[in-house]
């Protein structure tokens, strides 16, 4: 990783790799979620995130670049923490608060990874990157949002 | 964990365990840093965190336990996320961005841990814990907001 060019490709194989962990991991938080509106939020961000490594396979082509992801210890960590509360909190009350907080860690780490991605793009002045990486940005931003009115409204309180 | 109370008294100690983590992992990317302003960010945020491991000491007197970490993969993964861009890009003119970049992952996961916690001892209506939790929530994104200013008006373009 010599220039600003290197860090952004690396970068974006990192998110490339997360999201398809995200991907995959996201079936089985749904099944061990209790409640509807939470389980329905899920199911839809598991739509948008199969939409968002579409979207990243067009960043990959505007640096000419094949999409392919690179081992993500960050999202390794999130997920392996988010699988601890799916066996500890088992047939808890506080498993559906436990898992939106656990996703909300996920949601942040790629609002922080796009937050950067996306002022490298600028800085590169790869205009297409930066639209593709803002939109999905704003996805994540959205996401988020519903996760914690979800989480405040009425998982904590359950 | 069977209740909201257990899932906020397990996170505590998750993100005391970070912090703790972060505050023997910060020398080493201080070290790594070649520009000022930067350098200087991280060494206040090193002298915040310390900081903030003695309000999270007055957050577990809230609820009669005594200050313990348990580890939390999530930034494990973070720091070993970090470790890796000190070690790939060496002498590189992007290691600051990257790194930069790689501190603001690390500030959003606190800041996710620090809504939810927050958030849940105003639902256990822990009061104390409440206005403790947001005052370290302010300090995070504080100094987000600080690395996010210094990334985009200088490393990113360096």
């Amino acid at each position: 990783m010599k220039t600003l060019a290197d860090a952004f490709e690396h970068t974006l194989k990192d998110i490339y790799y997360a999201e398809n962990a995200i991907a995959r991991a996201l079936p089985k938080v749904i099944e061990a979620v209790s409640q509807n509106e939470f389980k329905s939020a899920l199911l839809s961000h598991l739509a948008e995130t199969k939409e968002q490594i579409k979207i990243l396979a067009k960043v990959f082509k505007t640096i000419g670049v094949s999409p392919s992801g690179e081992k993500c210890d960050a999202i390794e960590g999130l997920i392996k923490e988010t699988d601890g509360i799916i066996k500890e909190a088992k047939g808890s009350v506080a498993r559906n608060a436990a898992l939106a907080g656990a996703c909300q860690a996920v949601e942040h780490y790629e609002i922080a990874r796009y937050g950067t991605l996306r002022e490298w793009a600028k800085t590169l002045k790869n205009e297409e990157a930066h639209v593709l990486l803002s939109e999905i940005l704003d996805m994540e931003k959205a996401a988020n949002n519903k996760l914690n009115a979800i989480a405040i409204n009425s998982l904590n309180k359950d």
